[in-house]
């Protein structure tokens, strides 16, 4: 594809050859002739000069020399660019259109156009495959659960009976979606099972990373909304309500009943406490455990978290504790020096 | 149901109309009119006026007024009485009874009584299933596992070979049960892998969350005792011992040859060392990480952990550890100035 | 196996019956007669008197009694000797060569000699699955992947298309290799998906526990070096490099691009932060967060980590931090005191 016509369908401005032939992309350091590349940090701008890659995507900031055989893709996000350039490069490959006669199909199951059902996928009785969906080897579609148009499960994916999956979602291998919430009560002695008969809801534009769990509620829903972006190995209890464009890092947990807001990031390893309220715009540091509400657009830290920028000294001055309490004992010595001394 | 029907079968006396028709459950803000619901928490007695549910499970406590159209089912712990209800309005849904011609049972395999053995399925070699087990498409139990009566396996999880699994026992999606523990010896350079030839027992009741996963033992076997719940993506390694009843909550990290005692609650992201002895009855705050035995009867919180009380006023402090610093270097420029000044 | 010949292949020297029959090994308190065990803890010596077992790997530095009816097989280190007499008396068992026909290999698949292909395998076009390869069922091996010789990849474990995997890999159930790594640009409002069109490699010999995740790099790849060990439930994000003889432990997250030196250990549910390097033969202690590079050779611990000497101080400290802050204050009202009397 040529500079000038990704140009035209990602937005910027070329500086150089538009004619140039594009073939694919590469990180800046390892790219060769016929390449695209980008520079979005500032502070890899010298890395500029020793690039093999044929053109780069810049920010209009960049004091750029016209170097021979090298052009420009100036674009004021340069890293939103080259991500759809990604995608322009890189079109995602669909499998050939059709049901494999070695997937298993229940009767009653609904198939929309194209679909693509690999071998070995199982869909259970009454689901509702929306068009264009793609499930890999070994996924499985429940009883009465329904897929939205184009999305896309990865191999050994499970989602549970009744669950509902949006548009345009992607969920990779190992993730489970809808299994039981984790909830008993106590006869005195033993733990009784609460019957889990909610479901989940996953909203349009979602990610779920491989091997995240995500519960089912015990009576309603367990909530996911559109465009929010989860990893790896994340644990979403029953109950739980995460809002809009949210980032979930991996290996997260969230305990049951806990409502987030939008565009909230949960840093990797952070644990959530259940029941509580996350306000939108809220960020939580990675290792964190959050045991109280945070009002919207906070910042915290730490286990239990308190505020991001205090957390920051605390963390620091935690290391000098030892020093500390060798001057405190010190300082009461002294002093206990001093009182003897004037009653002398 | 009518509403003394199900005071009979779980517990409780009726106060109002027993002959209302109850088809379901539901959160008490989200009930309608046919739904029961409870009043387990006296905080929440005042969302009661305004749920639509037609019976509401309360506590003998409760200070409830006949209001029009409103039944009351009294049982003393109305959240044991609510789950019972649950289990009587929505039954286990099983399969059909019978062996998909889509799975696969290996030769030798011995199936017992109405087992549901869905499609995609692998039974192996020498493999025992009990009597109404059911396994999910792509369950993978390995050669000459035990699976006990009336055990219900979800979809893509694996049992390695010889694992035994009891009865009533409830197994998520993705679990992976018997794989090999993390076992190693060092030639100086290289780790020199222990092969892992015990296996993993499971005792009855016991539930396990979606891809969790438990090593099976060096020698001998790891042990989970009657009665526990396991919740998601939870690490148990090899030769661990877990007693009865315990709660073991979402990312908990067991290491090897630990010794969990009976009643042990491990909140979310605790991690526990290797070789340790857990007594009876403790509990472990969320994100601990233990690194000591701990006696019975004792709560423990904080990585590494110590006394949860002690904890709790050291975390408080910690947040003020700035201001100590400061205060305490202010302190130290006092007294040097005291102690000039007397000097002088 | 008689003791002379396990001692003929796995080194060292038998004190006793060489011609004693050796049929399996068991732990020292759990030791029948026709077994043997090893003590390479000189802690757990005492128990050797007592042990049933008929043969005893141990150091020349343990003082050894002959006593009636024990041999013993001398080894400079026991457990070591004791890992490979393990695997002497427990050789791997490998399914039945062939390619099950419930098993579905797309068209274009290469098949190695003496391969163990399952049934419910999915090999997809053009992989080469190397000679003496096993594949358990619900293995999901994706377009273009190649599998070294002597693999084995154990059930509903997930491959994503174009990654590469070593000789003698083991690799557990649940685990994913080569899903997408968590990339997005902003555009403002939403989150922009950045194509993952890197792949994963897996050096010869890596083991890789159950439930794990790797991701495929952004571009390039992911890559595990040859030797590295990695526990379950690990994240691996995109563009990670690990180097060699890593020991990786159970639920450890490692965040994009970061590269981890040769012979690092780290401890259980750590968390590393992305874009730093670890040095070769870094030890980071169980769940600390590492924020910042670590030079070769260190050890650290904490959340963010530092020193591990330091922090073994630190931790003590805290838990005196109630007290420090009352004495603190006391020292200040003291002080306050002593100013005011000097005054009047």
């Amino acid at each position: 594809m040529r500079l000038k016509e990704i140009a035209e369908k990602v937005g910027g401005q070329v500086v150089g050859d538009g004619d140039l032939e594009i073939n694919s992309a590469a990180p800046i350091d390892e790219a060769c002739p016929g390449q695209i590349t980008f520079v979005a940090n500032p502070r890899y701008a010298s890395r500029l000069k020793d690039t093999k890659a044929s053109a780069v995507i810049v920010s209009p900031d960049l004091d750029i020399k016209k170097e021979s055989g090298r052009s420009f893709l100036i674009a004021a996000n340069p890293y939103l660019t080259f991500a759809r350039t990604m995608s322009l490069l890189y079109p995602r490959r669909r499998g050939e259109p059709g049901v494999s006669p070695s997937a298993y199909v229940s009767p009653g199951a609904v198939m929309g156009k194209d679909v693509v059902i690999h071998p070995l996928v199982f869909v259970g009785k009454g689901a509702v495959i929306g068009d264009r969906v793609e499930l890999y080897p070994g996924v499985h579609i429940g009883d009465g659960c329904t897929i939205g148009e184009d999305t896309l499960i990865y191999a050994n994916a499970s989602v549970y009976s009744r669950c509902r999956i949006g548009k345009r979602v992607i969920i990779h291998s190992g993730v489970v979606i809808g299994s039981d919430g984790f909830g008993f009560a106590q006869d005195g002695k033993r733990h009784v099972k609460i019957p889990q008969e909610g479901i989940v809801e996953i909203e349009d534009d979602v990610e779920i990373g491989a091997n995240t769990t995500i519960d089912r509620a015990t009576m309603g829903k367990t909530l996911i909304k559109r465009g929010t972006k989860i990893d790896n190995l994340v644990q979403i209890a029953h109950n739980v309500v995460i809002g809009e464009d949210c980032l979930i890092i991996a290996q997260v947990g969230i305990a049951g009943s806990t409502k987030i807001g939008n565009n909230v990031i949960l840093a990797g390893q952070v644990g959530v406490v259940g029941h509580l309220n996350i306000g939108d715009n809220v960020m939580v540091g990675a290792q964190s455990g959050v045991g109280h509400d945070v009002p919207p657009n906070n910042a915290v830290s730490g286990s239990p978290a308190f505020p991001h920028r205090e957390w920051l000294k605390a963390v620091v001055a935690f290391q000098f504790l030892p020093d500390m309490r060798r001057r405190l004992a010190a300082l009461e010595r002294k002093i206990e020096e001093m009182l003897k001394e004037k009653k002398e």
